[in-house]
């Protein structure tokens, strides 16, 4: 039996996890993400964790196949990055640049591509070779799996779901398009229609748990579990925004699944329920099972080799 | 040299093409399509046709490669057609069905992917190898090539982009949705509002010249080039509606290149200055080099083999 390291590298927290080969998660931990100096100690951190594990539990490189990364931000077949804005990183090969630290195979892909493949290989899209995930988090991002292989895209910005223009009128967005998808689905746009829906209602139970919960995308669904009329028609609109960018999704790729993951799905069906109810598609739309994890899982399946 | 035939299956009419290896169209003519009882007749026909031009040209079947044929509907990557409502056909395999009328090989696939696959070999997509074509039609639909291969989606209907949601408060679709691409994009959908500027600015060039020319698509066309604002308006939100769709699909697919092709691309820069005047992305978007005879070209081109 042979083993590999999965990495997923975020904005703030870098997760590692040590797999075996077919799959099984047999450790993990985090390291903070170092973004000072334009991200240069990013990877030679990453590195330096890796060595440091493989020393104090005694695995000799001869059982390491390699290593897998997802990494925020574009990322071409060649493993080329095309720019992570909020590490810092500029145009460069992550497989080039983490090679030599760790004398190891390296391979490097994006994010949300990369959890696709963590939930193909071991989550809700399992069996299925034609997927897509919306991780819906601070933005709102996409994996696409096609025919069993990630689709990178021409520059490797495949997936940039977040700017489907859903409504174009709505808010602007800083990319300069008006009424982004991440505009009005990511946990930063429901924390805004939460404040608003406070300020429009300080009578409702929503507001007054907010003074004792503090406002935070959870909020809503607090206050709807407990019955508040306000939070439940906030949660509706959320999700009928959600079904608008789902269904375009599905008419463009007609995908065998639909695979919803970042920290928001841990709200379940008070998430799901709603969302259900506006969405047009037949297909299954379902939560990740490894919301966390499934960006190590499919970095641990980047170095097992990309296809599912 | 070899040869085969490029057949592209339309509503109203089938154009039939005949091909040497290497892509030329050397020879192209029509028949009507019959839908009479939902359709049986239209592979008869064909078949008939292609035969028919064989014995008038003593050709003889040891050229002959194949047949490629494009189908309206949705085809899985089985050439599997999973229904086409506008032919009366259900579900069934096109090739099965063909192939022993021919006894020929037979390859199916869906029209826009096929027309995709025809500018990447020979037209404006040439040399690329991710492009969506774009059909502005009676309807919308689109074509996608990723890594040189067609992306046909789970059931075969990936590229329905005519169901892009582009106003979720808009016009109803027969789909079931609201603000459906198609119902903003189309050129039925340009009809629609050109006959609504006309009763709501009875004195404008555009009613003016819709009394002697009649309405159409072309007409706002025709009033812009005379000069006339309310056409020009007209034109203007119908191009900022049709780049609400194209920079979606940039976003979700990342493609080096899109091309529209339908007939309203006849009208050339009238189209494309104004969307490109509201379009965000920076990739290269242009009207079809073949847009009458992409379908017969990459229909040619799936006998040959469906990657380009």
């Amino acid at each position: 039996m042979k083993f590999g390291f999965g990495v997923d590298l975020g904005g703030t927290t870098v997760k590692l996890a040590y797999f075996d080969e077919a799959g099984t998660m047999l450790d993990k931990w985090e390291i903070p993400t170092n973004t000072a100096e334009n991200g240069k100690y990013i990877l030679p951190d990453i590195a330096a964790a890796v060595i440091k594990y493989m020393e104090e539990k005694k695995i000799s490189r001869e059982d390491i196949i390699g290593v897998g990364i997802g990494v925020p931000g574009a990322v071409n077949n060649k493993g080329i990055v095309a720019g992570c804005d909020n590490l810092g990183w500029g145009h460069f090969s992550v497989k080039d640049a983490l090679e030599p630290l760790l004398d190891m195979p390296v391979v490097a892909g994006n994010d949300a591509t990369v959890a696709a493949l963590g939930e193909c290989w071991k989550g809700g899209g399992q069996g299925y070779k034609s997927v897509v995930l919306v991780t819906l988090g601070t933005g709102v991002g996409g994996g696409i799996i096609i025919d069993g292989k990630p689709v990178h895209g021409f520059s490797g910005a495949a997936g940039e779901i977040g700017h489907i223009i859903i409504h174009p009128d709505g808010l602007t967005c800083p990319c300069g398009q008006r009424g982004c998808f991440e505009q009005y689905a990511s946990t930063l746009a429901l924390m805004h229609q939460t404040e608003q829906a406070i300020v429009a209602h300080p009578d409702s139970l929503l507001a007054r748990l907010a003074q004792t919960e503090g406002v935070s995308y959870p909020l809503p669904f607090l206050a709807t579990e407990q019955g508040c009329p306000v939070a439940a028609a906030l949660i509706d609109r959320f999700c009928r925004d959600l079904a608008i960018g789902i269904d375009s999704l599905v008419h463009v790729l007609d995908p065998r699944h639909v695979v919803l993951a970042g920290a928001i799905t841990s709200q379940g069906d008070l998430l799901l329920d709603p969302l259900l109810s506006h969405l047009h598609t037949d297909i299954p739309v379902t939560l990740a099972a490894h919301y966390e994890h499934a960006g190590v899982i499919g970095a641990a399946r980047l170095f097992k080799g990309k296809d599912v």
